[in-house]
C-alpha cells in the first residue's frame, strides 16, 4: 500500500485491456453532479496518451479534438454520468450461460461506450476524418442541465461536424437518428358539486371521457426514413383529479406524452394532438417539446460509417429521445452506437457483455483504419 | 368577575331566548372529538331543569328519555360536533338585508337544531308521545367514529322509536329519508413500457375510456317516494394512475360514488352498477356502503308531525346521506327538520337566520302542544 494524495485524478490506462479500462472509470463514481472525478482522469489521461489532440475542460466536460484538415469531422460523444448507484459498485466480472458480463452501475450506460472512446481517441492519432471526442456530464438529469445544452448555446462550434456518434447503448449495432417528444397537459374543468346533488355541478372527469376514447382509438403513423422505420406513440401518461369522496370534480387533467417521426416538426406535432383532439372542451397546453433527429444516414460520413462497420450490423430506427436530436438540431446527422443492451440501463441488475465492449471496439478500429480491428473478437 | 372553576361544566339556560341559547352553545368549541364540554353542560342543563327526565350519559352522548307510558315514541337527534373552526368563533349577530343572522362555527350544522332541542326537552314536560332526545358526539367525521354507530350496536333499544326527527338544517322545511350512498373503486390493468414504445405495453389510463364514457352518458333514475323525489347521481369522483412522464401506465383507476334512492337496497345499487359497466376489462370493487333510509311519510307519527307543522311547510326528499339512515336501518320512520339552510353547513360563512331558529322552536311547540306555538314568531 502507498499513501496516495486523495485530491490528484485516479489514473486511467487507455492502452489496457478494454474490459479492464471499462471497469476503471465504472469504479470511479459519477452519479450526476458528481463527474469531476471521472471527467479530472479522462482529461489527465488524454494529456498524458494523447499528445496529438488539443483538450479542451468546460466544466466537468472534457472537449478532445485533431486539427489535422481532414475534409470532414466526425464527433463522438459520451456522458460520464450515471443514475444513481443501487448497491452496484465497485463492477465485477461474472459468467452467465458461457458469456462474460462486467456488471455494476454504468457498465451499460455507458461507460462501455466511454471507455471505446477514450481507447480510440489515444490510438486514433492519424484519422482519415477529423475527430472530437467529447465527455460530458449531466446526461442522466433534466434536458436544461444537460452539459450538452450550455455548450450548444455558448460554442456550436464544439458540436459540429459532417457526422456524429453517441455512445449510448445498442447492443454494439446502429441506432440512427431518434424521434421527437412533446409532454401536452389536457385539462377539463366543471362545476363542483355534492355528489348527492350532481346535477347542480359537471362532472370534469366525465369530460375526459371523449379525450381517452380519442387516446384507445388513435392509430399511429409508422413513418420510414432512411429505410428506418419510425412509430409513432401517443399516449395519456397520468391522469388526475377529484376533490372529496363526496363531491363532483371541478377539474380533471391527463398529460399526454406524443413521440413523433423525426420528419415532424414540434409544431407540426402540437398541431396533429391538437387536431385529434378538436371539438373537444379541454384546455391543451405543450409542457415540454424536443425535437426529432433525422438518421442522415444517406450523408457521406454516415455512409462511410456503415460500410466500415460491415453489413452484418444490425440498423434501425432509435425510438427514444437521445442526445443525437442535439446534433441534428445543429445540422448534424447522428447515430448511436454503443456495447450493452439499452433495455439494461438504469436496471439493479445493469451490466454488458465483454465481448460487445470488444465488438464496439473493434468495428469503430475498423472504421478509422486502426490495426486490431479484427483481432480483438479472438482474445 | 368571579372566579370560575375552569373544570365546572360552563351553565346553559335551556329557558333563555332561543337566540342567546344557541349563541351560548355554538360558544363552546367542540370541533369533533371535542365534544366533553358541551356534553357536560347539555347533561348539566337536562338535569337542573328536567326533572321529568331520565338523563343517560354514554362517552359524549347524552341521552334523554320521558317515560310516560304513551301510546308512541318519537326520537328526536342532535349531533353536538362540528368541522373544525374558521376563525368564525365565538358567535356574532349581524344584520344583512333587514334580516337578523347568527354568525359562526355550528350556527347552522347544526347547534341550531340542538338549541331548540334542549329548549323543548325542558318545556316538553308532558307531551302527547313519549320523548327521546339524543344529543351525540362525532358525527362530522367517519361513520365508523360517529357514536350513533356504537349506540346502535350496544343500545340499539335508545335509537327505537314510532318516528324519529333530526335536526340538521333543513331551513326549517321537512326532508323525508334520504338516498343511499355506495363508493365503488374501479381499476384497469396493463402493461407497463417506455412511452416511446407503446406498442410493448398496454396503457390502463386508455382501457378507462369507456368507464368513463358510460359515465358520461348514464341517465339517472328519479324515485318518487311518498310523494317526494330521489335523484340518483352516478359519478367518478376521482381518478388517478401514471408512473412517469415516459412510461405507460400499467394501472389506473377511478373511485366512483352512487347515490341510490331509498326503494333500493345496498346490494341492488351494486349491482346495478356492476350492471353499468358490464364487459368492460375493468376490475370493480365496492370500498364503503350506506342504505338510504326511506322517508315513511304515511306512518301515524309522521303524518301528526306534518299536520301540527300545517300546510305551508315545504316537504322535500333529502338528497344527501344523513343519520336518518340509521333509524330507518332499525324500523323507525325518520325526517330532517331544523334551523339553517344546509348549503351554509361547513362554510367559512355558516350563519343561520334568528327567524329560522324561532319559527323551528314554534313549529315543534306546536306539534308537542306547548304554549308560545306562535307567540314566538312575533318576538
Amino acid at each position: 500500500m502507498t499513501s496516495a494524495d486523495p485530491t490528484a485524478p485516479a489514473v486511467l490506462d487507455p492502452r489496457a485491456d478494454i474490459v479492464e479500462l471499462t471497469a476503471a472509470i465504472v469504479d470511479i463514481e459519477s452519479v450526476s453532479g458528481n463527474e469531476k472525478a471521472l471527467a479530472d482522469a479522462v482529461e489527465l489521461a488524454l494529456k498524458l496518451h494523447a499528445p496529438h489532440l488539443s483538450v479542451l475542460r468546460d466544466g466537468d466536460t472534457v472537449i478532445a479534438r485533431t486539427e489535422l484538415g481532414r475534409a470532414q469531422r466526425v464527433v463522438l460523444a459520451g456522458h460520464l454520468d450515471t443514475v444513481p448507484v443501487a448497491d452496484n459498485l465497485p463492477s465485477r466480472r461474472r459468467v452467465r450461460e458461457g458469456r462474460e458480463e462486467l456488471v455494476g452501475r454504468g457498465t451499460c450506460d455507458m461507460k462501455g461506450g466511454v471507455a471505446v472512446f477514450l481507447a480510440l481517441a489515444v490510438e486514433a492519432s492519424d484519422p482519415p476524418v477529423d475527430l472530437t471526442w467529447i465527455f460530458y456530464d449531466h446526461e442522466e438529469v433534466a434536458a436544461a442541465d444537460n452539459s450538452l445544452t450550455r455548450i450548444a448555446a455558448e460554442h456550436p462550434e464544439h458540436l459540429r461536424g459532417d457526422f456524429a456518434i453517441l455512445g449510448e447503448p445498442t447492443s454494439a449495432g446502429v441506432e440512427g437518428g431518434c424521434k421527437g417528444t412533446m409532454k401536452l397537459e389536457v385539462t377539463a374543468r366543471g362545476v363542483a358539486a355534492h355528489s348527492a346533488r350532481d346535477w347542480v355541478g359537471v362532472n370534469a372527469v366525465h369530460r375526459l371521457a371523449p379525450v381517452l376514447e380519442r387516446l384507445a382509438g388513435y392509430r399511429a403513423r409508422r413513418a420510414v426514413i432512411d429505410g428506418l422505420e419510425y412509430r409513432e406513440c401517443l399516449n395519456a401518461v397520468a391522469i388526475d383529479g377529484g376533490i372529496a369522496g363526496n363531491v363532483i370534480p371541478d377539474r380533471a387533467h391527463a398529460t399526454l406524452n406524443y413521440r413523433f417521426a423525426p420528419d415532424t416538426s414540434v409544431e407540426q406535432a402540437e398541431a396533429h394532438v391538437r387536431e385529434v383532439l378538436a371539438g373537444l372542451d379541454v384546455e391543451i397546453e405543450v409542457s415540454d417539446a424536443a425535437a426529432g433527429a433525422l438518421p442522415g444516414l444517406d450523408s457521406p460520413a454516415a455512409q462511410e460509417f456503415l460500410a466500415a462497420l460491415g453489413g452484418d450490423v444490425p440498423v434501425a430506427a432509435k425510438q427514444g429521445w437521445t442526445d443525437v436530436a442535439r446534433f441534428s438540431a445543429l445540422g448534424t446527422p447522428a447515430v448511436n452506437f454503443g456495447p450493452g443492451d439499452p433495455l439494461l440501463a438504469h436496471t439493479d441488475d445493469e451490466h454488458v457483455p465483454t465481448e460487445d465492449l470488444r465488438i464496439a471496439l473493434a468495428s469503430l478500429r475498423r472504421w478509422l483504419g486502426l490495426p486490431g480491428a479484427d483481432a480483438t473478437l479472438a482474445s
